[in-house]
């Protein structure tokens, strides 16, 4: 389908240099080809996946990058650990058409690097709560990766999962207060079959560990039916009803279970309008967060969970 | 010359809104021609003048943007007294065939004004010495609004002059770490013909004021003297030297002479290589900035004082 240079049919051409990428993207826009733009820290699951669909149905050209950044992560967290798959990551990116992967070496980032750059973009506000008190710098992390990519990539559209809900909002901000030129669309978290929110590093639990972590699509269901079919409107119940659930499972640890305005993350007392219930917890030394969303008026609750996939499919998802 | 969209011959279309301006460039852009963009807080003066012409030399398109930032002045700084002049800058900018003004409202720039953008952009190590000691938040001020133009504008160029050394050693240092797509050309210091640094502050100096502010310019000449005829290498030796031609006058107080790596801006003690004097001083209220740069290597020493306007001249300056 992309001929612009051309590679060979059904791979996805893969480029490791900034100024490559960009002659590339040139010559397809000079020739009237809109861009779609999935950034990612590979090891793909169906969640990324339905990123890339969303992208290929709107755009003659998807972009996937493929880039650990390793900003966005603490001195502390699971930087080394970061599940890696760069040849099933191919093979993803070339059953969904993907045009390009674009793959930088961490010096192609950041050069200099592991020298911090001196240029960082930063969110006030949006990155205190949820998972910035815990991830301190995590967001700036993001946000500076981010706004560097969309200056390579020049992407008409660029995709994010609803599961980094905070990670979003977060985008949304950043392109709307520095007038980006790209439109943010956010895609529906995906499940697997017995609920757990697909995540990268799902691959670093164990069996035990990963029964375990079905507790967490346990505890924002409960919520969900207080809310959607008890009446409940007030916050700190919620909460506390979503968090109860998590502390029955032993293997897993709760971090924060908070209740917030879906936009602006700020804390709610009372459901009212867009509500997101985030949650993050602790699976052994692997952290997983979740959320679901919940709009709330005179009419009643209607509650957004994502979307599972189905369990005989061969991998495809429901989130188109 | 300017026909996309049509606007009468020798007067810049003045645009205030983002969307406005962005369709219009849009437009230009889709018939291949090129924007070269000068950012200003306008009150313009042949610096300004000559940054136009160079872009105007090197694209078919050139925009200039006229916007007193709020977000790079302190709170006891001079925002309210800096000086404006619309009309006068859209003669200026029709005399250089400008073909776009964007001057937008404080809004336009900052929804929520005076509430701060929750988003900002800052730059590590350039930043804190010079005149980013002086004013805590200046260059994150600078780095946020020229981030936030780059986006709105799209230039392949943009201009800026390098009175303001550390402002362009930020700016070079954004657009790469950031990877934007644009080239970032410093342009020659202009002076008034008796040295002093042409700045829109100029306007706020009593005449008796205006005559002592020469003293700078005198300074930096002692200092140039100092390197390129009496081959003096010690940086502390050129710093004093500079200095205390400064507080020869009494209405002239010195904030900063200093002597920095000019990429870098990192203190030296030994001068080699592209070396930026640097000075800030108060003439009453004003606070005025001048520098000059000295390459220097084993042949000797070249000093870059900027240029002068021709006296006798109705505005030409020397920096094409």
């Amino acid at each position: 389908m992309d001929h612009v240079p051309p590679h060979p049919a059904g791979r996805p051409l893969v480029i490791e240099r900034v100024a490559e990428l960009r002659a590339h993207l040139d010559a397809a826009r000079a020739q009237a080809r809109t861009v779609g733009f999935v950034p990612t820290m590979g090891a793909f699951h169906e969640g990324h996946r339905s990123l890339m669909r969303a992208a290929r149905g709107q755009h003659d050209l998807v972009v996937v990058s493929l880039f650990v950044n390793p900003l966005q992560f603490g001195p502390t967290e699971d930087l080394a650990r970061y599940p890696r798959d760069l040849e099933g990551d191919l093979a993803v990116a070339a059953a969904e058409d993907v045009g390009v992967v674009f793959a930088p070496p961490v010096e192609e980032m950041y050069p200099g690097f592991p020298a911090p750059p001196l240029t960082t973009v930063a969110i006030a506000g949006l990155t205190d709560g949820l998972c910035g008190s815990a991830r301190p710098g995590h967001f700036d992390g993001v946000a500076t990766v981010v706004t560097k990519l969309f200056s390579v990539v020049g992407p008409s559209t660029a995709y994010f999962g609803k599961k980094d809900a905070q990670q979003l909002a977060v985008v949304r901000r950043l392109a709307a207060d520095l007038c980006l030129p790209v439109k943010i669309v956010g895609c529906p978290l995906v499940r697997e079959a017995d609920g757990l929110a697909m995540s990268s590093r799902n691959r670093n639990l164990s069996p035990a560990q990963r029964e375990a972590a079905t507790v967490i699509h346990r505890g924002l269901r409960a919520g969900a039916e207080l809310v959607a079919e008890g009446g409940e409107r007030d916050a700190g119940r919620l909460r506390r009803v979503v968090a109860n659930v998590l502390t029955t499972e032993e293997l897993v640890r709760l971090e924060y279970a908070e209740v917030v305005a879906a936009d602006t993350l700020a804390p709610l007392d009372v459901l009212d309008g867009d509500v997101l219930v985030a949650v993050a917890a602790r699976v052994g030394d692997v952290r997983l967060i979740d959320n679901m969303t919940i709009h709330i008026d005179a009419e009643g609750a209607v509650v957004d969970l994502g979307v599972a996939v189905a369990p005989t499919e061969e991998g495809l998802c429901a989130a188109r």
